[in-house]
């Protein structure tokens, strides 16, 4: 090793799932949309001057924050956009999380949480799961330096009620709570209203599952006012000019479908709920869902044999082999009702 | 001020220039390109299917990542790209300047470099340009924990010859280099072919000067294979997906045409020589500028008012206030030979 090489950052870096360049495959495996993005998002692609590319984006990033706010009901100084909500959450991280006590995280759960605080040196301690994968609040009433969680959980598709996310935020107000709503639009009740509440909130949401614009990277939060400056500041201490022009013109376009939207969300929850009660016919257990995911097991199938059976028949589903506590599972993005009909009529198959 | 707020990441955000919403103005005070993206870049745009953006992006973005290696003779694996060479430089700060020592760079430069060294706690420590806003090489051969600095520099447009680049990084060979080249284009050799020598070497540049595509947010950066390694690293334990699907389809487009690439570049060089000569008749002084902006000063006007008054006119040009021994200069972008006309028209009313 090379001097130079010795002061080089050591990270673990994170494996993302797989992104197979195949055409012909049922593509279950990174909780993307089955559906295309809202008519009125080709129509702004359609409209937009290549020419005016010479100039540098708006750094706020106005048009699309004051699209999110109206669609929201929240005031403009209230939203923080990003390249993704892994760009948001990165930017909270650094921004909040610097106590120097451990932050608080469940021990499944999105897997960048660990890689953030690595990158970053911010000390952190996993909190287990109870046995039916769901979060227990009062677990989280010891000393620490912030908290993160999703809700609904990933891998596993649990909610928590908001109830029991107030809990959470009301019991540490002195550390910045996030709760991270990437899969809150398929049945879940997001925390948003709480804002107004507790200054020491930020919720995080993202256009890639629901919305369908996982290529195009847009993450936001929302937060009260001071919350929001200070995730600002940072960010514009980073990198001011980071959602590009066509970024903010298609974001706008597509938040102003809200009938679309609603749409796309009944049938992919309706396709949601047909694949878990044909999944329980066949044997498989999971916890109820509230996401576009499934996380099942099967008590005779190994699920890495099943894994790669299915990515041989082109049907590509998310395993993890850590933790082993969820090493028996897959989780299963919900695409069409055709693709999960292929996907149970293998499994019948299969299973017996 | 509440406890949660005790442990935010403290920052001196970074003031952008200022985007003016008023469409009818002369803007010379961002550096952009007065010509359009590349034909080929529309046509990538009208080309694109937005029923794609449901599926997450490529995050090794290959096909923008394929084409620079194409056209600049590397490796694929000798190149990194990221939102913008802020973001390419922000990931290499993090990366490689983690010894503890002060990073190096010039006093008088891209205002970014302080920026985020505050924001990742990396001690720095500015060597002062000579006189004439030349970095001498051998101020740089003092203990440090790595260098930057922009060739052209920025906002003084001083060419440093590539012999002396070389010196440098010869030199320092414990510590990694960044040469840091956003506007080599108009007029510079480019430290690239040095990355076959010194592994210790990071050569940036961008799409948003000579590319036209600011709006795009579009850069990358070229080192041996080792270096890029390490920086991808850390970029993917940060946000996998960080160029969009229109990113990489459209920065390709402007990749591949190096004819209109050269034909624009030949215009802006030829007029910023024709506005050199005119400012000097008016007597305006300046280092002789190899970038797309001319850095003036004028011994009987403050630039401050003329700023001012530049700006009651329409015309956008930049003004920093600090550090003092710049405050006397305004950094003026080269337009069109139209608008440049406009400004020198002005120009020989306000002297005179």
């Amino acid at each position: 090793m090379k001097n130079w090489e010795k002061n080089v950052r050591e990270v673990v870096p994170y494996v993302p799932g797989e992104q197979p360049k195949e055409k012909d495959i049922i593509k279950l495996n990174t909780n993307e949309n089955p559906y295309p993005p809202a008519p009125g998002v080709g129509r702004a692609l359609e409209k937009f001057k290549t020419d005016q590319l010479r100039l540098y984006p708006d750094p706020s990033a106005e048009e699309l924050v004051e699209a999110l706010a109206k669609q929201y009901r929240v005031k403009t100084s209230e939203v923080f956009v990003g390249v993704g909500s892994d760009d948001v959450l990165a930017m909270a991280f650094l921004t909040f999380f610097n106590s120097g006590k451990p932050i608080l995280f469940p021990d499944i759960t999105y897997s960048f949480y660990d890689v953030w605080a690595e990158v970053f040196r911010i000390p952190y301690k996993t909190i287990p799961l109870d046995e039916s994968f769901c979060i227990r609040p009062m677990d989280y009433q010891v000393d620490n330096g912030g908290i993160i969680f999703p809700n609904p959980n990933a891998p596993t598709g649990v909610l928590l009620p908001l109830e029991q996310v107030e809990e959470i935020i009301r019991e540490n107000s002195d550390v910045v709570v996030i709760v991270d709503e990437a899969y809150i639009d398929f049945g879940g009740e997001s925390a948003l209203p709480l804002i107004q509440k507790y200054e020491n909130l930020l919720v995080v949401q993202t256009f890639s599952k629901s919305r369908s614009m996982a290529g195009m990277r847009i993450g936001y939060a929302f937060g009260n006012e001071k919350i929001i400056k200070y995730l600002n500041d940072v960010k514009y201490s980073f990198n001011s000019y980071t959602m590009n022009q066509l970024t903010i013109a298609l974001g706008k376009a597509s938040v102003k479908d809200e009938a679309y939207f609603r749409e796309t969300l009944d049938k992919i929850v309706e396709t949601r709920e047909w694949t878990k009660k044909e999944l329980r016919k066949l044997g498989f257990e999971f916890e109820d869902s509230m996401s576009n995911f499934i996380f099942a097991t099967h008590p005779k199938i190994s699920a890495k044999k099943l894994f790669e059976d299915l990515k041989k028949e082109g049907i590509y589903v998310r395993h993890f082999s850590r933790p082993e506590r969820i090493c028996d599972y897959l989780r299963i993005t919900i695409g069409t009702w055709e693709e999960m009909r292929i996907l149970i009529a293998f499994l019948e198959d299969y299973v017996n």
